[in-house]
């Protein structure tokens, strides 16, 4: 497991559609900026930072999971929950469970590896295994 | 199962993020934007349009499920291939292969329903049996 | 003039583009946010509780001008500052002034109308004089 | 002045607000898709291609000046008319137009200059004067 770490968002006009609620894949984004906040409260510099001095470019997503359970508005603060549920060599998958106060919103994973550009073809992006001092961090 | 609908869309520098590839919760907006053009093409009017007719808002997602294979970037084309892969009594579950010509970059489920608003509390939505005559429209 | 309100956004890695930056689109996106916390803070409902009360549906805009001065990335805090800088009969001017500390890295206006659903013809809007209850509000 | 290029939008549920039309930020994101199309259907290359080359990032906003006098909303078809107004030393100015066939729904203007890393902190940007044999592929 993991530290938990809670994203707090002010629901925007912008992010409703003509249904006047969330345009759903905002909870992505939001799950999104989740995970970087979550490794930056737990002391990980940020990408930009990181492809400088180890080459990692970021934690490109390989899958994501969600259910939507009640819809969210403009106006609103919702809470994003995030832990690491599990470390693999490779991967690692997240839990999100957005919340607006007490009630349930919206839940999901997603699996994430960190990568670096690959030295022969720097177009190519390419996973290494869970760096140890960046999960000792997190724990 | 149902009709294949294909739906184009060319990748733009503002759907990409730092590491040069698309952000992926567009990946999420694209099959949105599949699963109404499949509707469409289908013959079903568009949303705005029904609300008036018979009161259905909109197919609101219940659940996602995507996988990353490869990424894409601005100046390519790619393709959204939707069907509808099963139909339930309340919810149907579309599925969406995300093609670059011959290339499988992602691919995805929706579990959606069609919702009305509720009489007793126009705030609401609520969802009602797949209408039989919209289903007929996409076999 | 008007009071000042301040909206500071987080810059997430999804807001910026390629180049590394933020995407400037998003920049009117915070800007539109500022707008709808500025009348908020001043004590006026959020729209979708004006709309049942009065009709109105919203501050559409009619015109902005934007000026980029420096850039910004993710892992930033920015300050948008939002006064209303002339009410005319129809239409209100909104200065943005975009601040990280004491920076300044983008200045806009906005001009916008405060607008109720046209009675014949409910899918039209059309703008109202400026509420004057509204306005004491900001000033 | 310089060639024109139309760029089709077909605009989606996921572009609009809860009025029901397009949240008007899409507007600019749809100038700036533009704004590239032009300069790639004039033979430049994507700025990815540029960056290897010459050092090209690609052409940030300096400023933009846009009115809005029709919305538009899902499942139009909208096209945007874009040229180069004028050619300065290091800036140049587009002008779009943006149309539901005969109908101007918005127009505006952008300021850019292309930009170069600068080589003593590639974390800045800094403009170049405008490549003479780019321009002439515009004309």
């Amino acid at each position: 497991m993991s530290r938990v770490h809670v994203h707090r968002v002010n629901v925007t006009f912008g992010d409703c559609d003509p249904a006047g609620i969330v345009f759903f894949p905002n909870f992505s984004r939001w799950m999104d900026q989740a995970s970087l906040n979550f490794f930056m409260a737990c002391g990980v510099p940020p990408w930009r930072e990181l492809v400088k001095t180890r080459g990692i470019v970021g934690t490109p997503l390989l899958e994501i999971h969600t259910r939507f359970l009640r819809p969210a508005t403009y106006g609103e603060e919702i809470q994003v929950h995030t832990t690491v549920e599990e470390w693999a060599v490779k991967t690692f998958r997240h839990r999100h469970v957005v919340r607006r106060g007490d009630e349930l919103l919206c839940e999901g994973t997603e699996v994430r590896a960190f990568v670096v550009r690959d030295p022969d073809d720097p177009e190519r992006i390419r996973a290494i295994p869970i760096p140890e001092d960046i999960k000792a961090l997190c724990l």
